[in-house]
């Protein structure tokens, strides 16, 4: 079955904000057994959202729209929707009861004076929002669904964890998921020297049973394989590709035949080999801790960092050596060396991580260009670093350079 | 002039990955003048994308496609251009320099069994890629532009910058941008308290000078004002609404009349008075201490801090003492009173910020519940916390957290 997904998003079409709720809405629908086939990013301008709406019911079986449920002018979903049902507004109870309840929820009163939450287009069912005061919409039209949910995310994710499930399981009863994907993520290699030269003949291999693509991440390549069965034929199909590749030039290079990221990959070694984590971070300021405890349960595994931004704080917290900072500068593998051995020892971890470079704009030189950065690891016996470079703008390069630093982090794990 | 994009995004469709192209091409086509009116996510079948391509050029002036140009079989796009152009792929000498130039760039040798590169649809022009391997692609047709860049972010980015600039000017050489946008930025009361009874009076009185819009964003409220004027006029604007403003009882809340992001506020404050920020930071792991770090410049005033995860390291670095976590628990206001002192002393800085709660999902109690945060702050001479209870889940959580963090440091940092 098909869906799509009409975003009203003034605010994304002028860039000043990021969109989260298409991948959130795209993992969902995945799960209920959909195939997103299209989105719609549009303005509030009634007729282009009528437009949208009325295209992205033609091609498919499922709609949900985001946006425009609020209590101000510029929300105007409803009203469109009532376009689409061919009624009017009107005064409905199920609405009333809800309005009263969302404002309960926070101690307050509704009633009519307070705003038009009670006025639903007739043949179209107001749905309770679990997290916020706007009602979603539903209306069921021709054997497809159209819903309608607020665009603020976590309103928007409590309506897809609750209510909209209810609402899919009443109007689409039989659909079933047997859409899989086996993802092989790779470290490395470029996706040129993987199909081209290391396995010429992958590509084909792979295209016998399903769909492949290729996604250059931010380090690395993914290689995705979507194919049609049960989540038994997806353990089958991981089960064989791992044998498959196995002595292959390519194994070296897989870190996981999962989605999963390398925080999750990293945290889950430490659980295996019970080790603590600590880092030092410069450079990248906190991002290496932030990935790592954006994982539920990480705090068994990761016991903290120092976020050594100023020299002094390398000195005093993590006891690098003033002549060292002098004699090789703040970035320089002898400094990252004794960051990493540093915070080991200050918070006792089993195994640490540091990170010492120049995420630019400024601060690089011809010797140590933006982008370079020197990554040290240790554990009890051993502490090392290694130099790399990369291109990129500061916020990128920061993401590259906590990449490669949660990599380095994976192979002492592996090796301890 | 109006501006579409059309997303080649397999892996946004399943949900996969986060896109971030969209708010950078949005960025960029408003600075140089042109409306985005719609976005478009589509699949790499090739139905689907000539589709897109031709309704997106139907409705506007300027159309910039991404994803698809890469060496694999599942890339596309310039076998649907040539569908577009109404010819068929050709060898071109000038995308032969260009494969050259990128592959020298590596230190690799182009030919023609490197892959297809030298092959563009008739009429259609290659275009430099100063980031990556495969070539742009631009197309002039009925007074219209459809340019073809890679999904990658940063091979994007350079494009942006560089090459697509030179082909707006060649193309549309009399465009300006007359697109203004005023911004009010509110922290700590809600959309329906603001403009229904607050300011019964602003959203109406606003209308008068443009299209007026509300986005909560994760704490706070934004009212965007978009209109037509020159930069002066933008600046007047703003002047108007800040004297307009000034007393009511809006004013408080206010924070900013610029896009500005709260970390890049609180370094500006921090710049004004040459003030010292710590963090000492728990349940955030990290997230706050990326944020300001995310800025650039922001070592001159972020010195550093500790991502004290374990209590073994609140005790250890920041010396919260034993005692208070055993009688009052890590998450408390004692300790994150301690929390904001110890960081403030160990790490000699002149204010501090600290945070240590409760993201989820495990962990919570009955008196102390997931989304539960004290936030304590210190100068050199008063140190005190504060606890805030949210919803949501431990992303969604730790975001607040920063956020409400932040805004705790930018007020402290104000009274200093």
């Amino acid at each position: 079955m098909k869906a799509q997904i009409v975003i009203i998003g003034d605010e994304l079409l002028v860039g000043r904000i990021q969109d989260t709720n298409t991948q959130v809405i795209a993992k969902w629908l995945g799960a209920q057994g959909f195939e997103l086939t299209q989105v719609t990013i549009t303005s509030d301008r009634p007729e282009s959202l009528l437009h949208c709406l009325t295209k992205a019911l033609e091609g498919s079986d499922l709609v949900l729209t985001t946006g425009g449920l609020g209590p101000t002018e510029d929300d105007i979903t409803k009203q469109i929707i009532a376009k689409l049902a061919g009624t009017k507004l009107e005064k409905n109870e199920e609405a009333i009861r809800l309005a009263k309840l969302h404002y309960g929820r926070i101690d307050k009163d509704w009633d009519q004076q307070t705003n038009s939450y009670h006025l639903i287009p007739q043949g179209v069912e107001p749905v309770l929002n679990p997290a916020g005061l706007a009602p979603g919409l539903s209306l069921a039209k021709d054997g497809k669904l159209l819903l309608s949910a607020p665009g603020v995310p976590r309103e928007l994710k409590a309506m897809l964890e609750g209510p909209f499930i209810e609402l899919l399981e009443r109007h689409f009863p039989k659909r079933i998921n047997d859409h899989q994907v086996m993802t092989i993520r790779t470290f490395g290699t470029p996706e040129e020297k993987i199909f081209f030269e290391m396995m010429p003949n992958l590509w084909q291999e792979l295209s016998h049973e399903g769909k492949v693509s290729s996604l250059p991440q931010i380090l690395g390549v993914d290689i995705h394989l979507s194919f049609r069965g049960s989540p038994q034929d997806q353990i089958a199909m991981t089960e064989k590709w791992q044998k498959r590749l196995k002595g292959s030039p390519l194994e070296e290079h897989i870190w996981s035949y999962e989605f999963k990221s390398i925080e999750e990959v990293v945290l889950e070694k430490a659980r295996e080999k019970d080790l603590k984590i600590a880092l030092a971070e410069s450079c990248t300021g906190g991002l290496v801790a932030n990935r790592l405890t954006n994982i539920s349960g990480s705090s068994s595994h990761f016991i903290g960092g120092v976020v050594a931004y100023a020299n002094e704080v390398k000195q005093g917290v993590l006891k690098v050596k003033e002549d060292s900072l002098r004699e090789y500068g703040a970035v320089s593998e002898v400094v990252a060396t004794e960051m990493a051995e540093g915070v080991l020892n200050v918070l006792e971890s089993d195994v640490s991580l540091s990170l010492t470079g120049i995420a630019g704009p400024g601060g690089g030189s011809e010797y140590k260009p933006v982008g370079t950065v020197c990554i040290g690891t240790a554990n009890k016996k051993l502490a090392e670093a290694k130099t790399y470079l990369y291109r990129g703008d500061r916020t990128f390069l920061k993401r590259r350079f906590s990449e490669v630093g949660l990599h380095r982090l994976r192979k002492i794990i592996e090796k301890y």
